[in-house]
């Protein structure tokens, strides 16, 4: 398992209920793929969506995004994290 | 204020010590801003840093990067957030 950093672009003005509503979709089929989507933050200005998961590689990422209906190609594994 | 993610690209290779050192460096001086780094995410492969901030603009925000020695352009705004 790892860390993933995933981006959407084209996204502009997303609402806070249609993220949410994305979300949702993802956690609803996610453990089919044994990812976890943890978080995501969405800027509607310029359309960019960014999610965190945890996943077993950046493939199921993409399987996931693009069974609950918005798939993604730029998916980056992030094995570095600070706080 | 406002809640903040940055990209920095041509990062190949970095280390976790590289970067728990540059996270240090933001936040030893972020206060003069109002800026404050949350997290951040390094694929050392691809060279990305995502960094997750609290700030009064995107601008702070590059400024802070900029003094500590790490320069970015790309910052977005990220007004919704899911978890």
């Amino acid at each position: 398992m790892g860390k993933f950093m995933d981006v959407h672009h084209g996204m502009q003005g997303i609402t806070a209920d249609q993220l949410k509503e994305a979300h949702r979709r993802d956690l609803a089929i996610e453990a089919e793929e044994g990812v976890h989507f943890e978080q995501a933050w969405a800027d509607p200005k310029s359309g960019t969506v960014y999610c965190l998961s945890d996943a077993p590689s950046a493939d199921a990422v993409k399987r996931v995004h693009a069974q609950a209906g918005h798939p993604v190609t730029e998916v980056h594994e992030v094995s570095l994290t600070v706080s």
